[in-house]
């Protein structure tokens, strides 16, 4: 059984999810069911593969667990938390732990093994997104939750196990750290300006250009002014929204094309490279901020960051967000 | 140039070092140069390769930039800040920079080409974390540097491009984001209980023994509570002290033999991982604090993060730490 502990110096919550390895090698297995015998469980006709689905865009007349389906979520063989169980607290000398109560689920992405989430048409990006909302929207109705980490891992390199196209999202009962430390930057920003940072973000890109990668009538995409990692992307929908699960369908169908151009751009720019997706999205139990602003996040995985960024939270970047933005622009998507 | 931007949101600073690359694949380039044609630059007799050595361990009766050091120090061959300069800071719309004054250097630990750091003596791991003492406090006399980040990459899976045991230091002219959650955290307790929060965990470790990897007259070993990773270790001298760089050569002796034993261990149970240590020190401008203690941190590379980790800071770690500290304590590291 999983456990949150509670790290007493960085205040930050880890999951700390046992599994039953017993050596060292061991403990070199992903979280992610692998292929049996190079049988995809994400495939339809292997729908047994996989636990029972939560939900599904699906063709009339399909029958649940059955193909016949666009996109599909199930939870994860492996998870790292379970919804069943008491949210229970204690301390143990000066340490905190909570029991591993949450949810850990898999959206995959298209019915077609091959192809990538940007290889899908706009409107089947659209699906995708429309269903990570979907989700959002049914586990905050869950008071013991309060976040939702909803991310991608493309590619081995960027830490995916299997193949077929997927997305994941773990819902937390409590706040990560760099969400709270986002959460926290951009309140000072507003107690002081009483306006919203990401909107100022925004506004500044759009006037000065050389970070912009691309813009639609609903979003920009850009290579931020401190990206931390070269050709790290953000897209920002231009109408102030603290919920991703919020955005009405008319704006995720912006935000599905931008994050299919941009994606197709270092598709071709990198030659299909292994990436991240990160959402930004505030807290499940705050509603109606002024002051933050959801966003997503792109990583590709290009260079191997090494451990010394991670005990120090500080990086170095080799590529200036003005270059990357500059050759992005000039890539072709198609 | 290299310049530092801050995140406007999250307010952390990040080294924009750009190189002349110009295409994508070209961005996948190191920072450390690459042996050229086989030859190692940090070998004795190969001396010109590097720039001039700023410290360096010698025989008596050898010269500077000669062989006959056991333990040399480098400034990088292409460092991600430089000495010279001044500190401009400067202001770009609501965003904010400061020039890349700073230092970059190379502590190459052997003139054994083919040994590790655990591979050598203690007397001569002494030596080399003693050196690390000797440019931290010659750096600190800098009044522009506020922090040095020392880290050590081990293995390609770790970022090492050098195979040649070697460590590396930059020194800054700001504090990194999690240095500063660190001290956060530490003043945060010893307000409410006036007590250093570090003291506080190395009695309640040793006292409950279950994540206590090994401990001796000077330092202790643990795997923490909260830890992030699989087999992460934790190295804290016994003695408070918030600065690494003023421990005395006699708990240094200390700090080296238990930090080569954790090595060691880690080799025998893993087969001579990739791993990174990081020194986690009080930031240099900031003397004579009571809640701050120095520390290492020992991470082997046995998992690959994903890029989500970077995005949320949060941590699925499916190894427990007690786990981890009963395997290596049983680990026979000889």
């Amino acid at each position: 059984m999983s456990e949150l502990r509670k790290d007493p110096i960085l205040g930050r919550w880890v999951i700390i999810a046992p599994d039953r390895a017993k050596r060292p090698s061991d403990f070199l297995k992903s979280s992610l069911p692998a292929s049996p015998g190079g049988i995809c469980p994400f495939c339809p006709g292997k729908e047994e593969l996989t636990p029972p689905e939560i939900l599904a865009v699906r063709r009339p007349g399909t029958s649940r667990d059955q193909p016949g389906w666009s996109v599909r979520v199930v939870p994860n063989k492996f998870p790292a938390l379970r919804v069943e169980g008491e949210l229970a607290r204690e301390g143990e000398g000066m340490f905190d732990r909570m029991s591993g109560i949450g949810a850990h689920e898999v959206v995959i992405e298209s019915s077609d093994h091959a192809k990538t989430l940007s290889d899908l048409a706009p409107a089947e990006v659209e699906e995708v997104l429309w269903t990570w909302g979907e989700r959002i929207r049914d586990l905050s109705r869950d008071t013991r939750l309060r976040s939702v980490v909803l991310f991608k891992n493309h590619g081995e390199a960027a830490g995916a196990t299997l193949e077929h196209a997927h997305s994941q999202l773990i819902a937390l009962p409590v706040v990560p750290l760099l969400v709270a430390e986002e959460m926290k930057g951009a309140q000072a920003h507003h107690r002081t300006k009483e306006r919203c940072i990401f909107c100022d973000v925004i506004r500044q890109e759009r006037k000065d250009g050389v970070r912009l990668v691309l813009e639609n009538e609903g979003c920009v995409v850009i290579s931020p002014w401190a990206a931390a990692s070269p050709f790290q992307l953000c897209l920002f929908p231009k109408n102030h929204l603290a919920h991703f699960e919020e955005e009405p369908r008319a704006n995720i169908r912006w935000v599905a094309e931008a994050l299919r151009t941009a994606l197709r751009k270092l598709a071709v720019a990198f030659d299909r490279p292994a990436y991240n997706i990160i959402l930004h999205s505030a807290p499940l139990r705050e509603r109606g901020l002024t002051y933050y602003h959801w966003h997503l996040e792109i990583r590709p995985a290009v260079t191997r960051f090494a451990g010394f960024e991670w005990g120090s939270g500080f990086f170095i970047n080799p590529v200036s967000p003005e270059d990357a933005a500059a050759f992005l622009r000039k890539t072709d998507d198609s």
